[in-house]
């Protein structure tokens, strides 16, 4: 019988509620034959409380060990905003060179979106995960001084851009338009945007089939309020992706149902998938975050992993359950007609 | 009698059509004994091709010798990217350390925003203008090849940070809400975003009247969307205010109607004001360009060099143009109709 090694980092705020709930679903959608071993890990806000850690050697060592990780939100007020972040979050990125961090932007039908006219969206954004400013080179000098001087070093590589750029081209080349579009700022930041421009020039001569363009970030988030259709597959660099992915869910719904994962396709490390949303202190601990961004986050999760039909009925059992929304519900009530649509 | 010496650079595409339009307002609006002297300046993608040049030193000189500099738009498919924008546009905000970068955000009755239900939209962003990502630090290194790496350096100097967060508050202190919201990224980019997060904490306790909060990029983006009554005044980086005050564009109606000053408060050198919108290069020369943004722009400058009750009167005139607009008229109709209302 076969085996699913997860590791689940429920982490802070209401990522405890969400995650319990992607399990729920998770365990619903497995074939019958295969075994599902959880290991929790108790990372975030408590931890470092207590001993000063965001994510101990030995903890990653073991991380390695599993076929992937979900992870709820790390972030809580209590601790200065970055350690979590940089120390656990996107350790995890880096450690585990997660450097597709794929986030689709799908409207569900029932779903309202804050833009009028009803619009049809239906895009993924292939977010670089490992480069940009995202690095962490920089500093300060002259601290707490009014001389003080703070750099922040965007690095990218032709190695790092390559991979990200060909992934995206892979998707568009099997999705129904065939459409990929870059995103950066080149007429601004010359040296790194360029590097894209060529690299995404390059690689496209090897998809002929697929038709692409170019946006600077500003105006692309025009285009995502005014005219988001025109978007089938998006190509940027970490910082823009963020900020993009962001406004993504925003338009799509909002953050309760924005799935991501960020994936290592060599399958070296462990890939990782979570909820675009944050840990939502002010919400944590009563039963009212939607854990859907979650549950999606599962159905890519289970398609990384070779389960495409399981995926598929996650992705089914959402959309039926949006379709058919009203009132409000209770994080684990979505979550059990989730399971039970998957089940049934 | 007084004068008024404004440099003009219309630059390329639409740049010309809108500026002649702009220009018409000011001429209704500026007080009768003010002698409005213009001199226009052919900089862009024409000056480029003739003489490889983007800002010759002798015009740089010229242009400190005026009040106030009117830029239509700059940049043309036939110029590699950023060859314009880096060498004439960023060139003049650096040199005339235009550190205020100005951008009102305002739904004006009778214009439709892409956002659902009917949002009241009036907010200001302070983007600074002068450090950040934009400073052009940077470099490629193994140029072309496949170990090819590339930075952009992020320069963030308290000086830099502190002056125009000072201005934002006291634009702040001078509104009815009275809000300022920072934005940044500082559970990332900690270095520059602590730096910006200390220097707004230390200049608030000048301001007590004024409250204030602090978003994140990405979150700022949602609210943008789902909730932009919430802003007041925001101020922010380069990089995140060029991203943001597209997106507020949008929101309010979009780039046709988006003014923007490039301040220099200190009067050391003139200050430029300009639409946010590009050249718009598939729309130049037909006369379908709406001039209004321009035309706002020529407010801010009213404004700027003290001309206030003109200034009001200009934007007066605006907003009841859009209140009663219906049909498509050509940029010289919008100016001719806006001129009217001004001088009637
Ligand atoms: C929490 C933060 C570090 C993270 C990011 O910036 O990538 C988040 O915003 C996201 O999009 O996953
Ligand atoms: C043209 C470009 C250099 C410029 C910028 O990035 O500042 C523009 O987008 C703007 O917002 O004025």
């Amino acid at each position: 019988s076969r085996s699913l090694r997860l590791a689940v980092i429920p982490g802070d705020g209401i990522g405890q509620e969400v995650v319990a709930e992607g399990l729920k679903v998770l365990s619903a959608a497995l074939p019958a034959d295969v075994k599902l071993e959880t290991t929790e890990y108790d990372l975030g806000a408590r931890l470092y409380h207590r001993t000063g850690e965001t994510l101990p050697d030995a903890v990653l060592e073991e991380l390695k060990g599993h076929d992937a990780i979900l992870l709820g939100a790390i972030g809580d007020p209590s601790v200065p905003s970055g350690v979590l972040e940089r120390g656990l979050l996107l350790k995890l990125r880096f450690a585990f060179d997660h450097h597709i961090n794929l986030r689709p932007g799908k409207l569900f039908p029932g779903v309202t979106s804050p833009l009028a006219g009803d619009p049809k969206i239906d895009f993924v954004v292939v977010r670089e995960g490992t480069e940009g400013p995202y690095v962490g080179n920089g500093g300060t000098l002259r601290t707490g001084t009014e001389h003080e001087v703070a750099t922040e070093v965007s690095l990218n590589t032709a190695f790092g851009i390559e991979r990200v750029v060909r992934d995206a081209y892979r998707r568009a080349q099997a999705r129904d338009r065939k459409k990929l579009t870059l995103v950066h700022k080149n007429n601004v930041l010359v040296h790194a945007g360029h590097l894209w421009t060529r690299i995404f020039e390059r690689v496209g001569r090897e998809f002929p089939e697929v038709t692409t363009d170019y946006l600077h970030v500003d105006a692309a988030t025009i285009f995502f309020v005014t005219q988001p259709e025109r978007f089938d597959v998006i190509v940027t660099d970490n910082l823009f992706g963020d900020i993009l992915t962001d406004l993504a869910a925003a338009v799509t719904g909002g953050i309760g149902l924005a799935a991501s994962g960020n994936i290592n396709p060599s399958g070296a490390f462990p890939s990782m998938f979570e909820p675009v949303h944050g840990s939502a202190p002010d919400i944590a601990g009563q039963g009212k975050a939607d854990p859907t961004a979650t549950v999606l986050s599962v159905a890519m999760l289970l398609e990384h992993l070779g389960y495409t039909a399981e995926a598929a009925a996650v992705e089914a059992a959402v959309a039926a359950d949006l379709a058919e929304r009203s009132g409000a519900r209770s994080t684990s009530e979505v979550g059990d007609a989730l399971a039970a649509r998957v089940s049934g």
